[in-house]
């Protein structure tokens, strides 16, 4: 069907390989949970691609046929190719959507998009997360209730340094004292980004409703809208202007 | 069907009583030919409100079965009675969306939403106007040329005293020397709002290609998201946590 | 001196006069410690304004030299005369700056630049706060560290009804499992506002350096900043643009 | 003096050396030019640096020692060193303002900053612009007239392929029919960054009165704030949190 959304899962799929507890956790890699439960919408068709694939699974072909493209990774940012986030960054500015989900917060195509070092704090101690709401008429938050929370997480917390989003969706608290701005949406060029925090290699927070509500709400919201081609370059006026002595 | 969104097209529809220029241009009044147009959309169920109707047509049941709301008003917003904008402000508030057009940019209620004087310079010597598309991914720019022109406009030009708006999608040249920013959308509580400066009570600029295609854009986007009930008021803290001593 | 700040701290000055514990911990008023701490600033001027003087202290004259005002209500917010908001309200779009202090946020003159409800959830159980700064670039961040804590406080909590900050500042964390925006920009009309939500008519955190500071800064920051008088209005062409036949 | 604004203004410097026109029409480069403007205000000190000198004049020291960078660059934007932005990004995100003029939009410090093509529309016909004050209350419009024109430019058209700006103060007006957000705040990492469109490397615009008003303003708005240091990485919590069994 024509208009259905086409959805590309990256994952980096190295842990899974080599730790026995993620391999536990997410037994078909976390693009296969991923796309798993985004693959049970009727709007939505899913692939995925991974890093170890040729080009990273992410031929030219791929992304011309990727509406929106999910990323994952996390100890393997640096192996990414520079030339295939050229091509990933071109299509998203032609108007690919792009989500970006915890750890990829360091991945070479978000400070790509973003332009600043994505660093913050972190902390492994599997305290609770609360997932406030800031934003109640944004698309990406239909269905929820005010607040969710994850009961065991990897806390993220604030300075984000990431440009300040142009919708803030959701803030994090962690009980450890922290807050955090965990759903961030970003316009660029014609594409749409929006950066997720929750998730964890080990913990099954992708099999969590809200968690799994998000993700679908920003897909639809993330699809390409259809906008103008846009001209760049030299370019002719209105016929009654003539050109000025100078 | 459940999900259609229900639009009532609200017109102060005084002007074409009165004058016959109008009366000519817009024979069922300005709300008639926008329902018109935009009742073709298989999404969308239409209803019209007018000024002089028991509350101006807009009853407590006629907003709450109303998901956008269409605003056009020129020589008459001081007639708008505060209760009523009050109860418009109040469904806003809820999630339903509102849709400016033109010299409905002096209503009081877009005045009560933007919070300041929403004033502007004009002018009517039938100039040219292109409306130039400045961000091509916002859906309400699907399905357009990178700018489109109406030939004959009166001017809207800045400074256009608002807040700066969220979203700018438009921005317009006008031959006499001015720019105006045509396409704004703000988000108030729950709900969506844009305004849109093309109109006139007399120009043909509602029976215009480009013109139809933004407002039906607009009413998919500002149609509420179904995000979350918000609470207000006195709140429980989590049960681990005492009252402190002060 | 020409250039010093003229700032005015107004205050509903209520509490004090009824509770002895308000009395106690803001002998002089909430205004009288505002000013205070200001004072010493060699580039302000300060006077104080409160609810019961002759047009609430905010005379055509007083807003006339003032070029920041501070807000404290709390009590008797429906007390303020809609005409005085009206006259605020035109200072600030023509360049005044208006600070608002924690319960400020359901003053008149808020809502009224706002559009919103400004509503919140709350708590008082005497709870820790951490103010972080999300911001570190914003002038209103300057000589702080990257967060705060306020011992006691009362709690506010998001769903924070405002419209999204042009720049959001501080986040707040508190112990009892919420999150809030405390530190708001917008910019409405030629004027800058600052919502800044620590505060408490009993609790000692008007004396709190880091709050002083911020405060501080906001008065700074919210100084009219010496732009172009806008014109509004009927608006002539370039002289080239002859009038078309419509 | 310790708090003087301490501003480098950077020249690719190549122009001047190859074409008379250049070289006649700023004799002093372009960097000489802007340099001795901005010299004049007893609150700047001024240095300047070029593409040809060693690390393009832009020494750790050169960096370290500049408050505010503003970039000149036009036919040699590839023959900047990759090392170089490198370093000019991580200054920015540490604080350091960046002011971005005309040409410079394609300078690969900008796409950094940016994270898009930062491509756009031109033509060269001499023709009239007029640039119009969008947001009276942004201290960069400080004492300047609602729009101010400038004779003969090259135009630079819409799409402008940036991310929406934090602040738009500036929207220009071209008498060939297009429009261009011509002064565009970003706020990246502790940095300010301000791209104005105004300039030619043989147009007389930098002697222009306005344009020099704008960019005084811009270094003053630019400048470092002196806001928190930030810390990134592995994070205590509070105390009473206990590690969670997960």
């Amino acid at each position: 069907m024509a208009n259905k959304i086409r959805v590309t899962v990256w994952n980096e799929y190295r842990h899974e390989k080599i730790h026995d507890k993620v391999a536990k956790a997410y037994p078909q890699g976390l693009h296969g949970q991923i796309a798993k439960f985004l693959g049970v919408n009727k709007d939505m068709v899913l692939r995925t691609a991974t890093l170890d694939e040729p080009e990273h699974g992410l031929t030219e072909q791929v992304l011309a046929e990727t509406d929106v493209l999910i990323w994952w990774g996390h100890m393997a940012h640096g192996d990414v190719q520079d030339a295939i986030v050229d091509r990933v960054q071109a299509r998203i500015l032609e108007g690919m959507g792009l989500i970006v989900l915890h750890s990829g917060h360091f991945s070479k195509i978000f400070k790509r998009m973003m332009g600043t070092t994505c660093n913050l704090k972190w902390r492994e101690i599997g305290e609770r997360e609360r997932i406030w709401v800031v934003d109640p008429g944004h698309p990406i938050a239909a269905g929820l209730p005010e607040y969710f929370e994850i009961p065991h997480v990897e806390m993220y917390g604030e300075r984000f340094d990431i440009p300040q989003p142009d919708q803030l969706v959701f803030i994090s608290w962690f009980q450890g004292g922290e807050v955090f701005r965990s759903g961030c949406c970003f316009h660029r060029g014609a594409g749409k980004i929006f950066y997720f925090r929750p998730g964890h290699e080990t913990l099954p927070i992708y099999y969590q409703d809200e968690v799994q509500k998000v993700i679908t709400n920003a897909v639809r919201w993330a699809a390409p809208s259809g906008g103008p081609q846009v001209t760049f370059g030299n370019y002719k006026p209105l016929e009654e202007v003539a050109p000025q002595e100078i």
